[in-house]
């Protein structure tokens, strides 16, 4: 059973707003709450169904839910199973950009684009990702959904980026169209990645940080590649 | 103006069953519709507000609808201007395998991922795909708005495709988790690229046809990449 007050709490959570003033953000499904269970990350409260408690039975403290509470407080299309009101992990340190490659994102306004770099870049061990301002909220419930628990080990600072990328001391990298083509560019070891957002790209102000754009060569007649596809093929080649 | 009856007709062909009764397909937006425009393919009814009509005075039979109207024959979240009713185009053709690269899709579900590999297809050059008959319809409006015009010039067949690809005689290729690095892999001129699912990739009766299995190299934690990405990636190296 759970309360309406649960429910319209567990509600409020999809909203920004309530996220950062409560410190708490939404994950759902097994896969991804049992990741979140075997991380470092605090978890406020596990809403699940019975059969999920029974293959769970060292979880303590779960609230046993039924099929339609689960669908009044899930987010998915198809709620699956569990739902998991975590804490936000508090970024106390500054992001460390020597001696590794991070990725600095433009304005991403996607959350499912930006779960899926987040996902991106966990596959190909960038642990760092630099956003500005403007860019999607990654406690949003589908940004979380897209990263498939890659949340749980990427690290994001959002920052005023064109301050911030004026001070840094690393080589900064840029996805451009007119740039190197990624196929002669040798593999990256200390820098900054930027690339822009789905529509505008990468804005006119940042731009002149770019010492080395990076393009990659298309022979058909579509104008430009998902932010998403572009970053996983840039990040495949250069690491 | 628009009738009720328009209304409800354009609304069906949200449809896979009436958009195949019909021989028609949905494109919105003015990039989209202007790209349809100037291909070959052949438009029944466009419908657009005025300031659309304004800059395009040369379109003929436009039918000119207010922004309310627009809402409701749009499925786009922010309806965005013009609206067309295209005719699907027929394929009398099969697929050419000799001499170039062609796709191959096993059980793609998701429209937004179809739509986003049509797109990186066409960025690549590769102009054939062959979809497995539970490979999400092509014609449906989330495909063919995620395409962003690449829908005009990448042709899809729909093959029962464990007795189809039997049958080929070029060099076939997949994208497994225990191939040939891709890093290391040469450009293909010849053959099929096989992708598969983004839950179960690709299925068990496929397996045995695929000669040479490519794997993009991960470094981090994540388990998969999303199948458009991986798609991208593989096509980047390879073409």
């Amino acid at each position: 059973m759970i309360s309406k007050n649960d429910v319209k709490y567990i509600q409020s959570l999809f909203h920004k707003k309530t996220r950062d003033a409560e410190g708490l953000f939404i994950a759902e499904g097994p896969k991804l709450v049992n990741e979140l269970l075997e991380s470092s990350l605090l978890i406020k409260q596990v809403y699940a169904l019975p059969e999920w408690i029974e293959q769970h039975p060292n979880v303590e403290g779960v609230k046993i839910i039924s099929e339609i509470e689960l669908q009044k407080i899930s987010g998915l299309q198809t709620p699956n199973q569990v739902l998991a009101v975590a804490i936000k992990p508090v970024l106390n340190t500054e992001p460390v950009l020597a001696g590794q490659l991070s990725l600095v994102l433009d304005g991403i306004q996607d959350p499912g684009n930006l779960g899926t770099i987040i996902r991106i870049a966990d596959w190909f061990g960038v642990n760092q990702i630099i956003a500005s301002e403007d860019t999607a909220d990654i406690y949003n419930p589908k940004v979380v959904q897209a990263t498939m628990g890659s949340i749980i080990r990427v690290k994001v600072w959002y920052k005023h980026l064109d301050e911030w990328v004026a001070n840094v001391t690393v080589p900064v990298f840029g996805a451009l169209l007119n740039g190197t083509n990624i196929n002669n560019c040798e593999k990256i070891k200390e820098g900054l990645l930027i690339v822009g957002n789905e529509g505008r790209g990468i804005r006119p102000e940042i731009l002149p940080f770019i010492q080395h754009p990076l393009t990659i060569p298309g022979r058909g007649k579509a104008e430009s590649l998902n932010a998403a596809v572009a970053t996983g093929i840039i990040l495949s080649h250069i690491t």
